[in-house]
């Protein structure tokens, strides 16, 4: 499937850089822990928080706070939202100031996002984010009480209007750089999972997922 | 020093939570390669891209393209922005799903960016960007043709509206959780540098910097 191509999602300046594969886009989606949300407050200023996501089939769900101002504007008709999710994959050290540049996965969806309210719904989302941090994580916890239900904000953003951006491989040179005689390359840079660290009182062993978490899952 | 408190920077919900100190907020900003801007379209509508920064003193420099929506309307007038950079740097595990949460340290900067005119501003935004890649990069590479600096936008965001965030630490439980048959603990997240790949025609050994890309400047 291709998200079509829209005026917010696409480019004025490198319109070939950005793809619509919606593969591409829930595997980047699937693998990033944290997404930047972006909505235009009520003073008319623009607004970005770092926030825990999960998607379902062509739902984006993203975790808020019931205190949050993003989140009440959500309720009666909706919210404008930006959601960009960014992985960071490598420094590019070129020969010359300007091919500096970064390899990167990103994907940017756009819409309305509706704040969930049906408690299914919500306890779907909320297990699709559990299981975010590692695969199968939502059936070796506790779900949520009532109340703890009743604390939690999810939005759900519709994946209608969605583009991918991507950079791999190494520096891009001016042809009269490459004789500088100035080191070029990449520095490949990875997120990667430490031991993990017990809670106290915990009385059994560590279950498999947790040795998965902090992993992209391999598909 | 500390920045102000400002209707932008304090939380209707968890306000203890932000702390406003400098030295803390330039720590993360400097650490982190990766920062998300977030401005209103002429549409109306938020946009959020990731871009690289650098910080000179009180002043955040980001990372534009001359072509982009946003910088053109920085030109005259300025552009109001969230600068927003978070480093993950754990997944927080709890007994419940509610109390699954990620260890972060998150900057939230708000203002009016202006677009760098000044040839030499822009000069000395684009070293520190460049050596926020990796220190003393930008002795070792070439500086931009004024063709180059042409094609090159760069925003300023005066740091004056800012406040950091962060969690570490353990899993928080309900105290009736604690006896629970599940595991719960931290799984700690490094960005971590890997091998640098060599550019094709290289003729000079790695420089010291090579080997510090990636890392943290242990300050």
């Amino acid at each position: 499937m291709t998200y079509p191509r829209t005026d917010r999602t696409t480019s004025l300046r490198e319109p070939a850089k950005l793809r619509y594969d919606a593969d591409e886009a829930h595997r980047i989606l699937d693998e990033a822990y944290v997404c930047h949300i972006g909505y235009t407050a009520g003073d008319g200023l623009p607004r970005v928080l770092p926030t825990v996501h999960a998607r379902v089939g062509e739902t984006l769900y993203v975790h808020g706070s019931t205190g949050s101002r993003a989140m009440l504007g959500a309720r009666d008709e909706g919210v404008d939202v930006c959601v960009t999710v960014t992985l960071l994959d490598g420094l590019i050290l070129s020969r010359s100031w300007f091919h500096h540049s970064a390899n990167y996965r990103c994907v940017i969806a756009h819409g309305k996002a509706r704040l969930v309210g049906d408690p299914d719904e919500k306890l779907t989302a909320l297990a699709a984010i559990v299981d975010s941090f590692a695969e199968g994580r939502s059936t070796s916890s506790r779900p949520p009480s009532a109340r703890e239900l009743a604390q939690t904000a999810v939005l759900a953003l519709p994946l209608t209007e969605v583009s991918v951006k991507t950079r791999t491989g190494g520096p891009k040179e001016e042809p009269e750089d490459i004789g500088l005689p100035y080191w070029a390359g990449v520095v490949p840079l990875v997120l990667t999972p430490q031991e993990p660290v017990e809670d106290d009182h915990v009385t059994v062993p560590a279950p498999a997922h947790v040795a998965s978490a902090g992993r992209p899952v391999q598909s």
